[in-house]
């Protein structure tokens, strides 16, 4: 299914920005908003585009290109007309496009299940759908959005000044070439809006709607819409499975690096990377044995260990997640843990000389890996009976714990208590599962 | 669906064990046969069972109960006329089956894949379906088979004298009602065998067949027989991803040690707790240090490695087979890895008293963990693609090299190069994944 996407005006509520840039290149976390708009729907499974430009078209295409480097396919059509009403935008399309499509707006911010769920739907020959939101969260301002009158599963009235409203429009349809013939007896009776061409199809009880539910979504006009866009997309990314250290220490920082790094052209990879490379200092530091050093090799591990949340973070923020990054991080995660422990053994060991201090050393590394091992079992049963496991002995809080024995300058404990609770923790996960 | 599994008759080419037990109780690879037959259909999915009884019916009775320890439902007919054909023993279903239902028989051992196959056919109200070989392997006796002549997928001729045919029953059904008709019709006119009844349905037009292709079945009869079926079965239990250590030096001898542990009531978890124990005592004589207990680690590990292998042997002749089960001894060996590890090193240190030799048993220890982290990921991309990787750098392999460093005294190289090679493997896979 193809995706029309309009990107045709000026958005003079921005005026600032758009004097010389056109509003679908503003950005929001590191991407364009028409690129927003791309990814999650390609994240929903459309990979061919239709763009409606008007205001500033070549740049637009310029920024975009064929959607080569999107994995996608995009066609563009200018409408040049973009002053007037979005309707004569929507109809540019008609040329492009004779089957059901999907139509979205350049500044529309939403999620990709939402998208999904509505490609899932069935839709008749007849009919368009509209998404609509009937519990609006506080973000979206209703005295600037469209309100739509429902009646058993139809929309009945539509409009920004309707007195009777119960839902908004999110402005995303699934729509057949129905639209396009409602929107000319529209244009033809003089409204050029696209609310016009949907009233004139509820008129005939072709407008079914879709409703959006809890699913996040806004409408991006003011630069205050930008800054709740991006508080909301940012608190997305804290993830059910957060263990209290991510939660509460962790994530909070790390999603406040994660929003400078989106800016730049940092891959997830070498975030993951840079991660890797400041625990090889931090096992490094460790190694030296000395209380000053042990100190910056804590330090180290702990930022190493918040940096670590950056790569998914700015990963899902750009739609740049692979399984490969993923993997590709949990084996460098792994290593990263293997050299802190030997540093800090071999510290130790420079210390007091003392053979038992690698003994320790072996059972508290053991003891790391089999937590990271039992982990991708243990979770994902428990993913499946969609629980949280009430305690969830990660990495964050094996490194919290590091940074905590180094500053106090009890490496020896930390080791014998790591090499405890690990272990314990992986005998647990075997004892725990063994009835599934 | 239900099965009918036929279990009447003595067996009498089988007479010195069937003087005192009925033949469905002869025990091959740990299982009696009728035990075999109905955990083999329990595996496609089937658990609900008749089973028609007649000679010594109640030691079958008494040994099967009522399926509850199997996990599935058993109701039993009891045919007095045992003595007569077997067609007598299959009508006996009627009054207990009244849908469509799979028909076997207690001494034809098959794969659950073929009968997962024939589950998935469709079969219309008139029909049957036979399973049928159209190129049996070595091992059938074609002078005691029942041959069968196809014309146009369908039977058109069956029995065990006739000249032209071009298939073997063996002895799996889908049946409808049809065949109680078609039996009895064919018990009147003097033939009380199955094949009568099958030849009526043929001459109608109602006999279909289903080609087993390339699967292994086998029809039980003589103790040359169960020779042939243990073989065939225990040579089915090298895996694919069996590596050469494995294929050529561990398999064939842990399959010799399984033939005998299937026959205990050791469970697969307990062979992977002891394989474990094997390991702990290894990592006991390696830590001692001197040339003559790193000789006897050695062969422990190696033994280790061997019984490894009949956990999951034992569990798949005797259909134990569980995902805790193979997460539980992935766990163990991997805590097993750690302390032969371990024992290695603290072996040579008390021998040279140098710091070297436990950063190198770490990097050793990290890159065998390694190894076992990125191999789920590794195999399974493999496995999707159904290449087989070429190299596969597994535990079989790591524990024949500490095997060979025991026995030439030289545990010192043989760290350094489980220390290189385990993590080039893990580099080498994160490099050949990235394009994944």
């Amino acid at each position: 299914m193809k995706a029309l996407i309009i990107a045709a005006g000026r958005g003079s509520r921005l005026k600032d920005f758009t004097d010389n840039e056109p509003k679908p290149l503003a950005q929001l976390l590191g991407l364009s908003l028409i690129e927003r708009v791309v990814l999650t729907a390609r994240e929903a499974g459309i990979t061919e585009f239709v763009i409606v430009t008007g205001y500033l078209s070549e740049k637009i295409k310029t920024k975009l290109g064929n959607g080569e480097k999107y994995s996608v396919k995009i066609n563009y059509i200018e409408n040049k007309e973009w002053k007037k009403g979005n309707g004569i935008s929507v109809l540019q399309g008609k040329d492009l496009i004779n089957e059901k499509f999907v139509l979205l707006m350049t500044d529309h911010i939403f999620e990709a299940d939402t998208l999904k769920r509505l490609l899932k739907t069935k839709l008749s020959d007849k009919e368009c759908i509209l998404v609509v939101d009937k519990t609006p969260k506080k973000h979206i301002d209703l005295n600037d959005a469209t309100k739509v009158k429902i009646e058993n599963n139809k929309i009945v009235d539509i409009g920004k000044g309707i007195k009777d409203y119960n839902g908004i429009d999110c402005g995303m349809f699934l729509c057949n070439q129905s639209l396009f013939n409602a929107l000319k007896e529209s244009i033809k009776k003089g409204d050029e809006t696209l609310s016009g061409g949907i009233r004139i199809l509820s008129k005939k009880g072709e407008m079914r709607y879709f409703d959006i539910k809890e699913n996040f979504w806004i409408d991006i006009d003011t630069k205050k819409d930008f800054r709740e866009a991006e508080k909301i997309l940012c608190k997305r990314l804290t993830k059910l499975t957060d263990g209290p250290v991510s939660r509460f220490l962790n994530r909070p920082i790390s999603i406040k690096i994660s929003k400078l790094l989106v800016k730049t052209k940092l891959t997830p990879n070498s975030i993951s990377f840079f991660s890797f490379a400041l625990c090889l200092l931090s096992s490094y530091f460790f190694s030296l044995g000395s209380y000053l050093y042990v100190v910056i090799g804590g330090l180290l591990s702990q930022s190493a260990s918040i940096i670590d949340g950056c790569d998914g973070e700015v990963a899902r923020l750009k739609f740049q997640q692979t399984e490969y990054g993923a993997w590709f991080d949990a084996v460098l995660d792994r290593y990263a843990d293997a050299l802190i422990i030997l540093g800090m053994t071999y510290g130790l060991w420079r210390l007091h000389g003392n053979a038992a201090v690698w003994i320790i050393g072996f059972i508290a590394l053991a003891g790391s890996f089999m937590n990271s091992y039992t982990a991708t079992k243990y979770d994902s049963i428990f993913k499946k009976s969609g629980k949280k496991p009430k305690v969830r002995l990660g990495r964050d809080i094996r490194l919290l714990l590091i940074m905590i024995g180094a500053l106090s300058n009890q490496i020896f404990y930390t080791l014998i208590i790591l090499g405890i609770i690990t272990n314990a923790e992986t005998i647990r996960r075997l004892y725990t599962l063994r009835k599934t």
